[in-house]
């Protein structure tokens, strides 16, 4: 057994609670040991509520010792993203406006584990109002990646990759419109799951996009985010767009091999242009595939650049009318590049959001018919590793972006198809930084996902790795 | 047996043709004497196919004659708007710019009233794109009301109400995006169906606006539009929008009384600023209503102006949008008016539409807590009886619009919220020109409106009255 619980994967700490090997206190205590050593590097946490869980560690454990067990996850301290509502407690969304908001209500994503047991350990960062993909924040400073602090962590869930690769939670909740739990995710070397839409509620959770919004998780491992998705998935009262589809057997799903799956290497789009070192990982990957069986199918897909530019009209438009009201009356509380981007969502006329709308059904036809022989397809996430900070702090000037279009064009497809999508480490660069990958589904299914993601780390080490404090 | 077939109803003549005590071939040509002496006073044929509709009425006599039975409507000959497509016809669309397409798909909807055994007549007229409230068409010229020829037939289904009145045709397929089933049947003297969105699949139906759009019948009674309904109501592979709520026995509900019924009348909006010709049938009808044993209940709704407001805002992008290419290739060759009006709608930003869209559930919801107590809202269609065709052909000048508000103030609502409404006809002018009246009714709940129809004609003969040849 480890002596620095938080090392483990969540899946062995909530075994090790349940078996007693661990008290939540010292769990939560390690977790909280580690946050203090590695929050003033990397601006991870909004929140730290030390005393709070530590509190509420020892009622699981008195708990536990009554044998009244909560849930799957009895008291496993987690962090999440500081926009999943949570009755009673600040939920900011990153931003200055609602810096001092108190939910009244508590998301169902978030209730859902909160129901297996865990224990609150705080609020994690994320670019404002979840609209931004480098991990920059004007109001709460930008976040560091574990791996070395100068880099950008991605974003939007910015906290949340930070924090499971610094091994301060074991788990976060993120939420993905355009990308923002798989840029982290590859930026910071950690496992994240874009959901189908409608496969997660999203009532409680702040909304950014309803055509494009997913709740899904970062993680340590496919197995970990498995393990969350049987918490979280499936229809909810609070919100008719989650679906009833059945939620399959996650965990399950993970114990497969790779033998007779066929994964798509993109023909075009997602090979091109690629740094050297991203390029060479993406091949690796591949070989890795193949040889633990997997069958590697060349797949031309329909024009991507298309839906990439759908995908970010789509998001403009509905951010802007979420935000219409504070828009007007406080402009000057956003950040720079938040308040452009908003701005020009105002702007585009009814008719051409309309035409968007309606080319998500064929579009998806079409990408359907183009990989129905396979059970996934690999790409890059980004055609890069972690930029620096500096590099990409482009505010709300002319450059923006093309700063973001660099960082995101291989994210916003997925969203406006609405498919799944499972980011996870693959390699690292020379310099030490994580290098992912996505592995892109069907609809409803991240059950195949987290299978081939799991077989995939059983025969890699590269998610296990832990960034060292310089 | 009425000398003149034509003159009977739709289940009438359906069975009587079954029944053999007329031909097909009689009641065809019996329909086709009355086109040829109205068609030049009221204009409601687009196309009228004699030789074709003799022919079709030969075969389904000598099919009968066989006992080669098709369905309910063996042998009826039936015109309807001409937007439904009907694979190898031309369909207008009421336009210049489709003056000459032919379809190579037949609408759902029309297919099943097809397969029922039904002869085509032709086509009849509409408003240009089914975008205008009045009867007026700049292409094909006004439609003429056949309770006087000098007034207006409403719109935009001018052809199926003028053409059901003056006993041309048994029924005719209409449509109501934002009152074009309700006014015609108002104006004209005829019953007409606005069904629930979704509940009548729109496949092959010209498109106006996707999210207000409903496809229903216009008939000589309740009865007759139940008859169609049974035809036409349910899922459709071909339009994912028509549900799978079951579908009633609508024939059955038209057999009930209004015993133990309650009707809403509404405190305020529908029942402000009428004509007091409009206002006196409403209160006769009430009282009809209440001798034959309903319930008369006061109900106080939301705000309807701003429920009208949202819905032409809806109509106005999305038909905009539908029509973008042609607004940029050959605006030249829409009528002014339409013209005007779907330009106006290219202007509209996305935010304006989102929030229109967005309060869609909202306002619904609330609209059903009003209406809780009650099986149907009592209403006017329009708050005068025809106006002349010279006072409102208003074209696409400044005048334009104030004329198109009072007119459809009391359909646009419903469209809004998606509801069933059955508009029947409920008295006469001084003058001679038929009011009408509409009952607004549960989501899907078409049946109770139905039989609240039916009871009523029961008691009543207003629907029963035959305009004469001037």
């Amino acid at each position: 057994m480890s002596a620095e619980p938080a090392l483990m994967s969540l899946t062995s700490i909530a075994k090790a609670i349940a078996e007693k090997r661990f008290s939540s206190r010292e769990v939560t205590q390690s977790c909280l040991n580690r946050i203090g050593q590695w929050q003033p590097r990397l601006n991870a946490f909004i929140a730290i509520e030390a005393e709070a869980a530590l509190a509420a560690a020892d009622e699981a454990d008195t708990a536990l010792a009554k044998g009244n067990v909560k849930g799957v996850l009895h008291g496993v301290p987690l962090a999440h993203k500081d926009m999943y509502y949570d009755a009673g407690k600040v939920v900011t969304c990153g931003s200055k406006i609602r810096r001092d908001f108190v939910a009244t209500t508590t998301s169902t994503a978030l209730q859902r584990i909160k129901d297996a047991g865990t224990v609150r350990l705080g609020s994690l960062q994320m670019a404002e109002f979840a609209y931004g993909p480098t991990g920059h924040n004007s109001h709460f400073g930008p976040v560091h990646n574990p791996w070395n602090v100068d880099h950008i962590t991605g974003g939007s869930s910015s906290g949340s990759g930070s924090a499971v690769a610094a091994r301060l939670t074991f788990a976060a909740l993120g939420s993905d419109t355009g990308g923002s739990v798989r840029m982290p995710a590859h930026f910071c070397g950690v496992t994240g799951l874009k959901t189908t839409v409608g496969r997660v509620s999203r009532a409680g959770a702040m909304p950014l996009s309803q055509s494009l919004d997913t709740v899904g998780p970062l993680a340590r491992s496919a197995e970990d985010c498995a393990l969350l998705m049987g918490q979280m998935a499936g229809a909810d009262p609070e919100d008719p767009t989650a679906v009833t589809v059945p939620v399959p057997d996650y965990m399950a799903a993970t114990k497969g091999s790779l033998k007779g799956l066929r994964i798509g290497v993109p023909a075009a789009f997602y090979v091109d242009d690629l740094d050297s070192e991203v390029a060479r990982v993406l091949d690796e990957s591949i070989a890795v595939f193949k040889r633990e069986g997997a069958e590697i199918v060349r797949v031309e897909l329909p024009d991507q650049r298309q839906l990439s530019s759908a995908s970010q009209l789509v998001l403009a438009v509905e951010a802007a009318a979420f935000h219409k009201r504070w828009l007007i009356e406080r402009p000057q509380d956003y950040g720079p590049q938040v308040l452009m981007r908003l701005q020009n969502g105002l702007a585009i006329p009814a008719i051409t959001y309309l035409e968007a709308m309606r080319w998500r059904g064929p579009a998806l036809s079409a990408h359907n018919a183009a990989v129905a022989g396979v059970d996934a397809v690999i790409a890059p996430v980004s055609p890069v590793a972690a930029p620096t900070i500096a590099e990409s702090d482009v505010g709300g000037g002319p450059g923006a972006e093309a700063v973001i279009q660099r960082l995101t064009r291989f994210t916003r497809p997925v969203n406006y198809l609405g498919l799944p999508s499972l980011a996870l480490p693959s390699g690292f660069t020379r310099s030490g930084l994580p290098v992912g990958m996505q592995l892109i589904g069907r609809s409803f299914d991240e059950a195949t996902l987290l299978q081939i993601g799991a077989a995939f780390q059983r025969a890699t080490d590269f998610h296990d790795r832990v960034p060292k404090l310089a």
